[in-house]
């Protein structure tokens, strides 16, 4: 990245590489990666304002094909940006992620506007009091917020159409789908429009759309981070977590959001070491595996030729089975589908005419689910996961399709896999149900087999130790399998 | 007691009172407390076979009547006995719980048994491997396993009836119920078969028979104790614990049982103190209040003055209001009604014909039960403990009935509580329900009104707080209020 950010050099991460060069200053600014704009901030090469209205000016222009935005909280963020370039020019040190500028899945509280988490319904809620904990944190780091982001209503979602706000579109076909949940997420910033992103993942709801969009995602292990001030879906599978075009500003995203929070009783507290200054450090001697099995099946070639690429890069030769991995998405399945359905009990007997009906219809049926089934899914999760943590004795990292295909099209409803006509909808996300049941860390990161849209790649690790995914995920990049280009639009 | 444990004193006791002397020296031994046999045999005046032996003659003469046990464990008991005299013979420290006869409820593995569960199905299992856990705590403070309990099938049950095994009786009115699930617990103790008994309680059954047979029951805080190698009912409400003719019993049990355990992974680690060394200390500046609303209506007004008569002796005058009692009743009751329906779904659908009638149909029934339902049930359940652990801030012990009613007579199948008439099986747990529901620690202390059958009050203690619990049990004992004798046979 030559031009706007020329010069500017992190002390901390001096060997990153920058992406290729921008054709004007503000594409640049608005395009470079997060931890380039933070290190340009920091040393006073750009202010933050720039950096801010290169961003905004980038979703002005082309918010009317993506539409990932549902709200832009630009005095907030102009605002946020001064105050920065204030301080820097005090001589104050800035935060980590100083002027850059992120948004967020709108089932994230953003002080004084309602939480709709993808709906309708919620806009009749009071505005939010305060920002959620993960906003919070991101800001407290010097990080600029810009604004919410279109997500499938109340996530539960792989497509990321929306019925009330049109689907966010993926920048790199505006034909297709982003994925869902968290489809403004990963549209803005596959599009450029940010280099950061929150989302929230329950079943896949961050590695879809970090698949179908060609970026790097991270799901932390359950219970990582604070999810206070955040709509919930399923309170034992939900999962927040950023977007980036690169493992590095994925880690320093991640490690700006970690720590205890009193405020979220449901976090399980863990020692923290910050994973963004070690990486690349610890590659070496990782026993890396391809899951094999149910992980090679149901998929159109195309995902497994991109898990090979991934492991092929890593000299990964080894297939592990994860055994019961169909039970474990079904029990997810049953788990998700009734979770849901009691949180919304009162909305679809209050509002049933408001709701996304693909989504209500969904919800309803949920509601049928005997308890039977779900005390049986939730005794069956328990073996799952002693079954993983046996497996993880013998290897560190397992890789997996992020989805069974690429991109589909935009309102598309069934596709084809191993013969079998299945719904999009529910079947986009049959790779990354049976991780996130058991709440393992997973980063997403995308593989470009060719000039069409890309593919993702799950990399699995063992609870509590996202700095292995986001390790691999890194070596990934330097070897060049995974790349996040920005889209041209 | 004068008599066949004349002049032991426990050194560790020397203020405990003696009960009324018997008649003889082998229904002395029988019926006398277990800190006293405990101290007869530890300091070498009563060999710990003497004590066994008269236990198991007292057993032999009353099991027709009473129908306390369906498993003896003779051998074994008598081999355990001499080991502890021989110990004793070789200057060897016993424990602390020497020659003390106990047997428990027959969901708890005894080895070398089924663990039948009050079931007929699981007579099937192949025998127990190994001991539960308290059970061999308990011998190994050296007190001596007799036999296993009676118990209502699969403990969902407050009657203490049993079509496989017939119904345990009340030793005081053998006409009439133990209480269940646990009623073979209470008849054991209260007929002074064994000083010491172990029992479940899921929402009662530790409590109810404890009530109707007159006797003191602790249900310890959920968590406390371990669970290994015991049939369960419902993993979120399941308790353990001791039923004895007095508080120092129950709390020189409940001290040899606890601690942490590997074999159980739903024990919550928490820092530990005896009880027993302590009791009698601790009760100046207790703030006891008595539970109004729910739990002064639906209940005969037996119960009330029962609960009345603990106050006054303890100077308590004030009533607390427990908010929402009913709604938490009703949670309980979903929760368990769907959670054991889900345990048994297998063995309904493989043996019907071979349960209870009266608790398979309960238990088809809850296999109809929404998912959507329990969901919002543990919902709630995390409200209300926060709403009790508010109102601990003002109260350190709570009272209130244990069971509406006194015992009914064996199978009565309803009764009339504020002129509404309702089934006895599920209802004589009204008042345990909504304590259990949030495993809080109770102990159930009788009271005689009259000449009639007893009555029971549970002195309800903020969790991890049995030592208050114990403390009030101890104080209404002492001020004579509360007793348990042993019944007339």
């Amino acid at each position: 990245m030559s031009g706007a950010l020329d010069g500017a050099v992190d002390a901390e991460n001096p060997d990153v590489e920058s992406p290729a060069a921008a054709p004007d200053m503000a594409a640049s600014l608005a395009t470079a990666h997060a931890h380039e704009i933070a290190a340009a901030v920091r040393a006073g090469t750009v202010p933050a304002r720039a950096v801010l209205e290169a961003s905004l000016a980038r979703i002005a222009a082309l918010e009317p094909q993506v539409n990932a935005f549902t709200d832009l909280t630009l005095a907030r963020a102009r605002a946020k940006a001064d105050a920065i370039d204030a301080a820097r020019a005090e001589g104050r040190e800035l935060g980590r992620l100083a002027g850059v500028p992120f948004a967020v899945k709108n089932l994230f509280d953003i002080a004084g506007l309602a939480t709709r988490a993808g709906s309708k319904i919620n806009r009749d809620l009071p505005p939010a009091q305060a920002d959620a904990t993960l906003v919070a944190r991101l800001e407290a780091a010097d990080a600029v917020l810009v604004g919410g982001l279109n997500m499938g209503e109340y996530a539960y979602d792989f497509t990321g159409e929306n019925a009330h706000d049109g689907p966010s579109r993926n920048p790199h076909h505006l034909g297709h789908m982003s994925g869902g949940s968290s489809g403004g997420s990963g549209a803005a910033v596959a599009a450029g429009e940010v280099p950061l992103a929150l989302g929230s993942d329950t079943n896949g709801s961050i590695r879809v759309p970090s698949a179908l969009c060609g970026i790097f995602g991270l799901k932390p292990t359950f219970g990582r981070l604070s999810r206070a001030r955040t709509f919930p879906f399923v309170s034992a599978l939900d999962h927040l977590g950023p977007f980036a075009r690169c493992p590095t500003d994925l880690a320093l995203a991640y490690d700006a959001m970690q720590g205890e929070d009193p405020d979220d009783p449901s976090l399980i507290p863990r020692p923290y070491a910050p994973v963004g200054p070690r990486l690349g450090e610890g590659r070496d001697g990782l026993r890396i595996a391809v899951a094999g099995g149910y992980f090679r099946t149901k998929g159109m070639p195309d995902c497994f030729a991109a898990v090979d690429a991934a492991a092929a890069a890593l000299g990964a030769d080894r297939i592990v089975e994860i055994p019961e991995a169909a039970r474990a998405r079904a029990a997810a399945y049953v788990i998700t589908a009734a979770e849901g359905a009691a949180l919304h009990a009162g909305r679809l007997s209050a509002r049933p005419g408001d709701f996304d009906p693909a989504v209500r219809d969904r919800l309803i049926a949920g509601l049928a689910i005997p308890a039977a089934w779900v005390i049986a899914a939730q005794r069956f999760r328990r073996h799952f996961r002693l079954t993983m943590l046996k497996l993880f004795e013998e290897v560190d990292v397992i890789l997996a399709p992020a989805t069974p295909c690429r991109a589909p099209e935009l309102g598309q409803k069934t596709f084809v896999l191993d013969g079998e006509t299945l719904l999009v909808r529910p079947n986009l996300g049959l790779f990354t149900q049976p991780i996130s049941f058991i709440g393992l860390p997973v980063a997403a990161v995308p593989v470009w087999l060719d000039d069409g849209l890309p593919l993702g790649v799950q990399v699995i690790a063992p609870p509590w130790r996202e700095d292995l995914a986001l390790e691999v995920a890194h070596a990934l990049a330097e070897a060049g399998v995974a790349r996040a280009p920005v889209a041209q639009l």
